[in-house]
């Protein structure tokens, strides 16, 4: 008779890391508190303190949520990526948006909250550095490139910070006709450089 | 004798304007109140509420004064950049310190802020509109390419998103010996692109 039980708590501590992050992207880190994040998920307060006893356990577990979630996303989109023409501009496209998605935007609020307290700078640190190697190690297995190649490693990070780039310029307003235009001209740009060879070597 | 009381008073706002911009990079939006701004500028909280009555004044003009000293920085670091080999990574490498310098730094704070605060929202997309378009026109200029051959409009503005990536990388942790190669690989693949012409015809 526990397991009802197990499922029941589980599915509340997922409501309430999805609520985190959802609350996060739309108001904020300082608007972002416990007894907030509990009334989104529709859980009491007393509820979501058994599960995340002060505001930092909760950021830290919906910081590893959000990385879960950022993960999954581009597997399974890898999975439907065309073959052929096209499936460089697919795949800077699948970038472009995770980058402006709303887990980007709630890291990007956590990531500048970070840079004025200590208390949450190291676990965003090691998030980022998580995240952005199992992002490049990704690009790298669609695009079918082996950073062994030289200049590969560069370029496909650059494309990486760029997507970042792109991800704060569509924050404040729509950038989506912008986007798309820098998105089909860079992967033509990927698909000269990664199919000619190392630059200037 | 009346030129003597301007200087001050000018003096005076300057101080406040720099004290803003500094103290939003190091404590970010929340803590940076008038207050707190004057007293970083050595100045009583009466004088700084005679220039900048409320907080959205204040933020308003280290707006329009982050605008100015970020384009004066590009203007004066663009007329020592070196010609022949070499002129390329020293554009990219020259935005790159732009883009993690402490005036993108307090402008990524007041952005994360805008993106939950209506009332800042109008004023820094704006900002970031105007900033985006002269930065792209100076890049142009300084790389000597011209925006009506195909792509390189698009090619321009995915290494300025690639710059505001690199920026946004560098907050939290040391990040330069991976921006120096990125660096490097960007500016040997935009010669190549610049110098060889439209990219897929």
């Amino acid at each position: 008779m526990r397991e009802p039980q197990q499922d029941r708590s589980r599915a509340t501590r997922q409501r309430l890391l999805e609520a985190a992050v959802e609350s996060l992207a739309e108001v904020g880190y300082a608007a972002t508190t416990v007894a907030v994040v509990a009334a989104r998920a529709g859980v009491s307060r007393g509820a979501a303190q058994h599960h995340f006893p002060t505001r930092a356990d909760l950021f830290a577990a919906a910081v590893e949520y959000m990385t879960e979630v950022r993960l999954a996303e581009i597997r399974a989109q890898a999975g439907r990526l065309p073959s052929g023409p096209g499936r460089t501009e697919a795949i800077v496209g699948m970038l472009a948006e995770v980058y402006t998605g709303p887990l980007f935007r709630a890291a990007l609020h956590l990531w500048v909250a970070a840079s004025t307290e200590d208390g949450l700078r190291e676990q965003i640190v090691r998030l980022e550095a998580h995240v952005g190697r199992q992002a490049h190690r990704a690009l790298l297995d669609v695009l079918d490139v082996s950073e062994r190649t030289p200049g590969v490693r560069e370029t496909v990070q650059g494309v990486l910070d760029m997507a970042r780039g792109l991800g704060l310029a569509g924050l404040l307003s729509d950038d989506s006709a912008r986007r798309r235009g820098i998105v089909r001209q860079w992967s033509r740009i990927l698909d000269r450089e990664l199919l000619s060879g190392p630059v200037g070597g």
